[in-house]
């Protein structure tokens, strides 16, 4: 039984949601409020010490932090991550641009939009993260217009990584408009069996 | 036979270099100069339709981008990757923190510095790098009190992807004094076989 410390409405909470259902792996889910300081307490910087969601909870009382750390380590042996050499490493490859060509971006617009309400005072960081937003958009549009998945023909955690912001991009102010590629990707994976949505109501297991 | 295109003086590129080097792998370095837009040429863009340094070409023309998954794919079946499970994870898990929470701060604190001579109207950008950079170096020390390398015993990918900023971080004007843990881990690497300077004099293989 695994245990996650997250946020159901955080992408990057939402990626370890979506392999822990691809793959029917039972869990539980322990909400923590990023807004009102929780991932700062002492009693969380002992599961994490960068104070960071989310955070999986190991059967034997260890813990894992980093999304997309997470993802490699439930989805391995699976059909979600391929075994070895240069497939594997493709995966890793999108979700580093994910964490530093994608995220910074698109996943803190959104933040400073939806959870601060486009205060003021963040407007010129908001209106900062723009540009690099269409540019991460760019790149996936250009490979997602050759190949179904990212890297290719089957769905991978690279998959989830990148859908997790993405899908909710249009709340930190990025259209998908023009990105068709994109927009056909993101049904191909709305559409896999078990597939959930990001949302605070689903029901726990 | 690979090739290496990138800068020396990149921790990005040096943490290959480091890679290369202690596996001894045969490669060619091919200099790539991003202040003269060497990474937005169409021929660059078609090996990383991202633009951004180190860039691998394998032996059958595929190229593979982004520094810890260069990593990763060089280091599979060697000590310095655990082959699976919750060790594998935990290398992982250190060169994401290392991409999100560490890189953004002492890397380009360093950038503005070293390489565009910390102008006027980058020096606001720069000072606010700082406190981010000792957040990351924090976390560090406190694993580094209690293991000789990121993961434990011996070290992984997960250090050379550390190493290679956190060595130069006084560069990006972070003082590495009160890190008396991170310094003895620097002086561990330091001192392993095969071990290479950052330098662009070292010689080509």
């Amino acid at each position: 039984m695994f245990t996650v410390y997250g946020d159901r409405l955080s992408g990057n909470c939402y990626k370890v949601k979506l392999i822990l259902e691809f793959l029917s792996l039972p869990h539980e889910w322990v909400h923590v409020d990023i807004l009102a300081g929780s991932t700062q307490t002492a009693g969380f910087l002992a599961m994490n010490s960068n104070g960071k969601i989310p955070v999986l909870q190991i059967d034997d009382g260890q813990y894992l932090s980093e999304s997309n750390a997470i993802l490699n380590f439930l989805a391995e042996g699976s059909e979600w991550l391929p075994d070895s050499g240069l497939p594997r490493a493709r995966v890793l490859q999108w979700q580093f641009f994910e964490q530093y060509s994608h995220e910074p971006y698109i996943a803190v617009a959104r933040y400073i939009n939806k959870y601060l309400g486009l205060p003021e005072d963040r407007l010129g960081e908001y209106q900062s993260r723009q540009e690099g937003g269409h540019r991460a958009l760019r790149v996936m549009e250009q490979q997602l217009a050759d190949t179904q998945y990212l890297i290719g023909r089957s769905p991978t955690i690279a998959d989830i990584s990148l859908y997790a912001y993405t899908h909710v991009a249009e709340e930190g102010g990025f259209s998908l408009n023009a990105y068709p590629a994109i927009n056909r990707w993101l049904s191909r994976i709305e559409d896999l069996p078990r597939y959930v949505k990001m949302s605070p109501g689903v029901a726990e297991k």
